[in-house]
């Protein structure tokens, strides 16, 4: 058995709701009448996107949640991904345990993998990914007007935290640690809230580089400003919830500028506040209005007393630190 | 301006066939009704898929090229792709070479960019490509029959023969040599040839990693053997027609199992004979005979007199040689 039939055991099963999955040319996607077909793709690299003592099993799963996550932005229902995989050397433990975390999201998802590409290299994971969305039901970056709220998915801003604690430059109790690790590394992608979301928000896009970064796209692709509240915005951290001490502008640091999220950050008419608490409700997301957006162009952090904090946000960028 | 933004300023342009593209979490590809959706990648890493030297508008070329023969091997019409893209650094130059040897094979086949990502890291391109086909008009890889024709597109081993020029295992004259580079570098997908083999090919494959293996693919899920003429295989060596003199044994080795071709290996019926010449020529791919699927299994090559050749040809292998 050469290495390659190693590889593919452990990434080959028979296609279900596809035509046509791993094994030829091409896998055969068929998109059910009157859907579109949402694509993306994110590209993973150890070291950057990844520390290399990461679990395999969790590595596997979030290498699919970041794509998931995209689809969960869009309101796509999960159908397929492919899986292009560069790897240093052939070790059956971390690929059973890599493809196994890979699975069970895949699985909890109903989304196959239909196809991939190995090859021997750096360690590297490219996943693509598909769903399906009715024609013009997308919820886009572009849909934003001013007045309409201004919303948040889940917490912001453990993941990072746990990020710093493993360079060392933060110290936390093991248990406020344990929760922010499982942030970073085991993300858990809001597709049922996006598929509620439909007919709902009026933008949408997930938040992997940091809230303000990921907002300001929207605010650019909709032509509109927000004005964001500092104080709901940084009751988003999860360890400051649960009591870890930090300056008030270390928590609007991760919350603001932390990234690897995987949360929603998206709009709705005010009007559409209760649809909005229902759908959140109905798949067990909390949701939090962090915000209103306003004609004004630009993004404006506002303290309690509604005046603007000065500061700056840095935001994430893979090219810079 | 950001990095990020100048990584954008070369792969952004407004899509047009697709209802979205670049710039949101996800693109939206649309299938014309009762047509299936192809979907292959391909994962390219410098120094294992390219030489580190390489002309980029050349690799801009051959990665999306690459992508383009999958497409063409189910028979299947190009309609998009998404990039994902590491970098070592941002050089301008080889940004604006590499997307403009994209583009010009991107448009002649009417492909458009839909989306991508973009890292810090090791050069790697990873491709994802989709291309429409009436749904069951695929051409797969288990569809070859006893008594069907072998067939093969263009010419076979010369990327490899150039390959081995650049690694100084071989010296050959200079016009040999160009010629040679421009198939390693700037292979042709057989896109036309894969739409015009709808309907009358019972299989295909795209021959990348040397053809004795790929064959082996199509012969393992279509349940047959095969016997290939080595003169006819041998007579598909464009460096050799060309009066490079090089012993049988060594072009032989650059046929069978080369790697880096992108053409067509297809089977189809004796009956098609005629067909499979006039779709050859309605789009200027020259197709040539060079054997016949058999109900017994495995892959028997024999001489001129009809006796198999007990050599065993290595095939192309990504974590071998």
């Amino acid at each position: 058995m050469g290495e390659f039939d190693l590889i593919a055991r452990y990434f080959t099963r028979p296609a279900r709701r596809s035509p046509l999955g791993v094994g030829d040319d091409c896998a055969l996607l068929q998109p059910r009448a009157g859907m579109q077909l949402a694509v993306s793709t994110d590209l993973l690299l150890e070291g950057r996107h990844f520390l290399s003592t990461v679990d395999p099993g969790r590595l596997g799963h979030k290498a699919l949640a970041v794509n998931l996550s995209d689809l969960a932005a869009c309101g796509a229902e999960p159908l397929a991904f492919t899986l292009s995989l560069a790897l240093p050397r052939i070790d059956q433990a971390w690929l059973a345990a890599f493809s196994q975390g890979l699975w069970a999201l895949a699985d909890a998802h109903g989304c196959e993998l239909v196809g991939g590409d190995t090859t021997r290299g750096p360690l590297a994971i490219n996943i693509a990914v598909f769903g399906e969305v009715p024609a013009g039901a997308a919820l886009l970056r572009s849909g934003a007007r001013a007045g309409d709220d201004l919303w948040v998915s889940g917490t912001l801003g453990d993941a990072r935290l746990a990020l710093d604690a493993f360079r060392g430059s933060v110290s936390l109790p093991q248990d406020v640690f344990d929760a922010a690790r499982l942030r970073l590394e085991v993300p858990q992608p809001r597709v049922a809230l996006g598929l509620a979301l439909r007919g709902i928000a009026t933008s949408a896009i997930d938040v992997s580089d940091g809230l303000l970064g990921d907002l300001g796209h929207i605010l650019a692709q909709s032509g509109v400003g927000a004005r964001v509240d500092a104080v709901e915005a940084a009751s988003l951290l999860a360890a400051a919830k649960a009591g870890l001490a930090l300056a008030t502008d270390r928590i609007e640091d991760l919350v603001f500028a932390g990234g690897d999220d995987y949360e929603l950050a998206f709009t709705a008419p005010a009007s559409a506040r209760s649809a909005v608490r229902s759908a959140s409700a109905r798949c067990g997301t909390p949701v939090t209005r962090i915000g209103v957006i306003e004609a004004q162009a630009g993004l404006r952090v506002v303290d309690a007393a509604g005046h603007v904090i000065p500061r700056r946000f840095a935001g994430f960028d893979h090219f810079g630190a």
